[in-house]
C-alpha cells in the first residue's frame, strides 16, 4: 500500500509532541489526555475495488464493514468505542438509494456496538464509492492502554476467536463456491471485538487488531516492543467451516490464518499469571531474541510476513 | 449535494442522545464533554472533480485546502483546533510523489495552525483523489461554545475578513484570466480563521464558517436559532481586487459575496454591547420575524439562498 507507514511517519517526524498526546500516530489509534480522561481516536477508509467489491457486498454491508473495522482500532488500544463520524463519498453513478443503504448498515453496526454517530458528510464525486470512518472512544485509565509497544520478554501471546474466516469467505466469492453462508458473512459483515472492550485492556500488555493478517501483526508488535517471539502453528484457532472449505478447495487453512486479513480479532500479549482470565487462545511466547519464529512439525523457522494477498520471505525485524 | 443533511439526519433520528454529547451532529462540529473538558470533532472530505481540479491545484494545495477547511469547523463552534487525522486516497494513476506533496501541504497547514497530525491512513484505490480530514479541538468552557442555534432577536450579525475572494479566484481559472495572484491563492490556499479561535468564542452567540456561501449560512443560522434577519447588501465586505476583477469581467461582485463558497471566513452574531470588540464587519440584525431579508437600494426582499454555483428563489425558512 504505497509505503503508507513511511508517508505517515514523514508528516510526523517534525511534529509529533504534545503534552496531551499519550500514544501518537502509528498505533491502531492515537490516545489523548483530555481533562483527566483518555480519549482514543482513529480513522479508517475503505475504497471500492481495494477493500470491497460491489459484486458481492451490498451497500448496507459496506456500511457495516466501514464502521466495524474502524471501531476495532479503538478496542485494540484498550478503549471502548463510543462515537463515530462517517464520511461517505458516492460516485456520480451511485444513486441515492445506495447511499441510504450504506447509512442503514452504519446504523445497524453502531447499534450493535453501542456507538453514536455524531457527525459526518456525504459527498458526490469521483468514480468510486468510499467510506471513511473516524472512531472515538475512552480508556478507563492509564493501566488499560494497550500499545503495540507493551510486550515484554516472557509474556504469552494470545488471539481471540478464530482466524482465517474472512479470507475463507472471500475465497467463496472469488472461486464461486456455493454454501458456507457463515463464512460468507464473516467477510461481508465483520464484527469487531467490542464485547471484550471492558475486560481485555486490564490484562493485555500489548494489543493489535488483526486487520492485515496475523503474521504481519506479529511483526508490528515485535517491532514496536523491541522483542521477538515464537508462535506454534498447530495452536492457531481455525474453525471447522474454514478447515472444511480449505480441504474441499485443496488449500492450506493455515495460509488463511496467517495471512488472511479482516478477521478483526485481537492479537494480544499478557503475563503468564493472567493466563486463567485471558479471553483467547494461547499461541506463543515473547522472546528476547529479536526474531519472529514459527514452530511447525517440531522445527522452527522465521515466519513469513504475509499480507492480505501477497507472500514474502521471512525477514529481519525493523529497528 | 444529494440531500446530505436529510441523510445524516436519518442516521441520527433514533440514535443521538448521550450524556456527554453537548452539541450533536448537524452543527459545524460535534462537541463532547470529556472529564470536564469540551472536545469538538468534525470530519470534512474533499474529492477531485467536486472540490478541486488537478488542472489548477497542486497536490500540496490539495493538502492545504483539506486541512484548513476541516479545521475551520472547529473554530466555528468556538474551539481551538489542536489535532488532525488525515485519510488520503490516491487513485491508481497517481504516483507516490503526488501523495508526498499532499502530505507536504498538510504539514505546512498544520504548522500554520498549530495543529498536530496524530493519525491517518493512505489508500490506493478508485479513480479519484480524495482527502478526508478529521479535526479535533478543545473549547475553554461552556460559554465559549458557539452553536448555530444561539442567535437571539436583537443580536447583530457580523462577518470576518472579506467575502467572494475564493469565488473570484476560481473565476480566474475557469475564464482563463491572467494576473490577480492574490485572489488565485484565496481559492487554492484558503486560510481558516484559527487566529480568532482564542477571542471570538467569548462574544459570539452563534457562529458558522462560510464554506457554502454567505446566503445559505444565514439560512442555517436562522433555521437553527428559530429567528429571522435583515442584512444590508451595501455593507458586505468585498476587497478591491475582487471588485476590480468583477468590473473587468462585467460580473456582479455581490454575487460572489453572497454565493461564493470556500472563503472560510466566519459568520457570527453577538449582542450589541459587544460591538466594540467584534472582530468583523457589521452586516445586519437578527429579527423576530422569521424570514431572511436583504436590503438593497432602500428596499427589502427575501434573500435568495444560493449555493456555490446555483441560484434559487428566495424561500421560506425550514421549521
Amino acid at each position: 500500500m504505497l509505503g503508507e507507514f513511511d508517508l505517515i511517519r514523514a508528516i510526523l517526524s517534525d511534529n509529533c509532541k504534545h503534552r496531551d498526546l499519550v500514544i501518537p500516530n502509528g498505533d491502531d489509534a492515537a490516545v489523548l489526555r483530555c481533562g483527566g480522561q483518555l480519549v482514543a481516536v482513529s480513522v479508517d477508509t475503505i475504497v471500492e475495488g481495494s477493500h470491497f467489491s460491489l459484486d458481492y457486498f451490498t451497500p448496507r454491508q459496506i456500511g457495516i464493514k466501514g464502521l466495524e473495522s474502524s471501531l476495532s482500532d479503538i478496542v485494540a488500544v484498550g478503549g471502548r468505542p463510543e462515537f463515530a463520524l462517517v464520511s461517505v463519498t458516492v460516485s456520480k453513478r451511485e444513486d441515492f438509494a445506495k447511499a441510504e443503504d450504506i447509512y442503514a448498515g452504519i446504523r445497524d453496526a453502531s447499534a450493535r456496538c453501542g456507538v453514536i454517530v455524531i457527525g459526518g458528510d456525504t459527498t458526490v464525486g469521483g468514480d468510486s464509492l468510499s467510506l471513511s470512518v473516524t472512531s472515538i472512544g475512552r480508556i478507563p485509565s492509564d493501566e488499560w492502554i494497550t500499545p503495540r509497544s507493551g510486550a515484554r520478554v516472557g509474556d504469552q501471546i494470545y488471539v481471540t476467536g478464530a482466524l482465517g474466516g474472512s479470507a475463507a469467505g472471500l475465497h467463496l466469492f472469488t472461486a464461486k463456491i456455493a454454501g458456507f453462508e457463515r463464512l460468507r458473512l464473516k467477510h461481508l459483515e465483520p464484527k469487531c471485538r467490542v464485547d471484550l472492550a471492558n475486560s481485555i485492556g486490564l490484562i493485555a500488555t500489548s494489543m493489535i487488531d488483526i486487520s492485515d493478517g496475523l503474521s504481519s501483526e506479529l511483526y508490528h508488535i515485535c517491532e514496536a516492543s523491541k522483542v521477538g517471539c515464537v508462535v506454534y502453528e498447530d495452536r492457531l484457532p481455525i474453525d471447522l467451516d474454514t478447515r472444511e472449505l480449505a480441504a474441499k478447495s485443496d488449500l492450506d487453512p493455515f495460509r488463511w490464518a496467517w495471512n488472511g486479513g479482516e478477521d478483526y480479532e485481537l492479537l494480544f500479549t499478557c503475563e503468564p499469571k493472567d493466563a486463567a482470565v485471558a479471553p483467547g487462545t494461547l499461541i506463543g511466547e515473547v522472546t528476547e531474541e529479536r526474531v519472529v519464529l514459527v514452530e511447525r512439525g517440531g522445527t522452527r523457522e522465521k515466519l513469513v510476513r504475509g499480507g492480505y494477498d501477497h507472500f514474502r520471505r521471512g525477514e529481519e525485524l525493523k529497528a
